[in-house]
């Protein structure tokens, strides 16, 4: 069996979601699909992460095992034949057996696009979530730093019940950066957050604490304290998906991969 | 009745264009449909550019007769709350009674987008033409000058019997800039044209006859040819509408309008 890695752009406005539901279009059916269709295999791919519907996709990370002996550049090119135009696979490369896309995720990183201006331009419908009313920024970009470091995030994840995207009940989540920043240029603040694994709604949660801090109903120093509490209704409410995009996913050391083992024997290394 | 006049801004991938067509979704409609549930009147929105099914607009202009009370500013935010998220009024004023989006109109830009990488943002899908293989860029860039100025574009023209833009069948028209600009970042290319006027169909069938100068099939100096023979069996194909932008239309002096009149009051000018 053959290990192939793609990495994938996709607009998500259309699809509910990552993960395979029967009957609806989500981006892992669209995957299987096409990767079913070009190998005349039964093809899973699996994704790093099972975005939400709406969510978009900028270098989602996924696998496939198959017998076929197409080359990653061609599997690229079939499945960019075969698939809708809001799901493009940007990369594809051929790695080791033991890669996968989500046990081996070291960290991911997200954006989260907020427009300020009076009318949002048709061609950021859904892909921005339009705040234009009157926001404290810079208080704002001081709360967002408060995220930074290891927390229990219980109370920024979704309700009770709800499977968190690595399976797990353990709430510690560590962060290695979470920043607001001013985009002038495009009138927009952008939330970029960058982990080591996320709960779900985790990013959408902490978007809608920062805007209730925006607008004054929270402060920046009562964020540590909603940390601590672990209580979900003291964080704000769940921002709409239009506005967040998964950026890059990391792995390791690329070496473990099939690429770098060639590499590493054409260098003679072992 | 009070004149007032829109700037608009269109994603026209799911409409049938600008021009109102019994049964078909299409700028106009939704903007006189908007209008004339606001004003409890028949309003018909009278555009400057009749643009193509398809194509996209940064700055459309048009103008419509109301005998409504409410000020630009309100007309403007009752519109956006009932036209499709794809059709945005980015600006509204009263104007002058003889005010005319189409007649008046003394120039306007259009923008047309290539992007040249191996693969389509899933987020510029519809929104850009891919043109991935090879193009000597350099020549394409010169030729593009060659439509600079006053000429004939019969050889550019949508084919015989075809509406003109403004309803003549003088197909002089007089360009003012024609330039092929390299955006890096974006790693793409991108038609600028600043004109008095345009044919139906002539900036596209001009990008097509530049694709063809870069892919080496016509040479810069047989420019000058094609337009002298005004024949349209020499210049390119016609490129799908999906790159193409109307970015803006400009007028004379804004002195003539209401608010220019108000403003020389306030001034104390007549």
């Amino acid at each position: 069996m053959r290990n192939i890695r793609l990495t994938i752009a996709y607009d998500g406005s259309a699809f509910h979601g990552w993960q395979f539901q029967p009957g609806l279009p989500t981006i892992q059916a669209a995957l299987n699909d096409a990767a079913s269709e070009i190998t005349q295999e039964t093809i899973i791919v699996n994704g790093a992460s099972r975005t939400d519907a709406g969510v978009h996709a900028l270098g989602q990370v996924a696998h496939f095992k198959t017998h076929s002996a197409l080359e990653a550049r061609e599997f690229q090119r079939a499945l960019n034949a075969l698939l809708p135009p809001a799901i493009r696979v940007v990369a594809a490369e051929e790695v080791g057996p033991d890669f996968h896309a989500r046990w081996l995720s070291q960290a991911k990183t997200y954006r989260y696009r907020i427009f300020r201006g009076a009318v949002l331009s048709p061609f950021d419908y859904r892909r921005a979530l339009h705040v234009p009313w009157a926001l404290d920024e810079s208080v704002m970009a001081a709360a967002a730093r408060e995220f930074e470091g290891a927390h229990d995030f219980t109370s920024f994840a979704a309700s009770s019940g709800a499977e968190e995207e690595d399976g797990s009940r353990d709430m510690q989540r560590l962060l290695y950066a979470s920043e607001l920043i001013r985009e002038s240029v495009s009138d927009e603040i952008v939330y970029i957050v960058h982990g080591k694994s996320f709960l779900r709604y985790m990013v959408r949660k902490i978007v809608g604490t920062l805007l209730e801090v925006g607008k004054g109903k929270l402060g920046p120093q009562q964020i540590p304290e909603i940390l601590e509490a672990r209580d979900r209704s003291l964080s704000g409410p769940t921002v709409p998906p239009d506005g967040l995009y998964l950026v890059s996913i990391e792995y390791p050391d690329p070496t473990d991969s099939l690429a770098g083992s060639a590499a590493r024997k054409r260098a003679g290394l072992r």
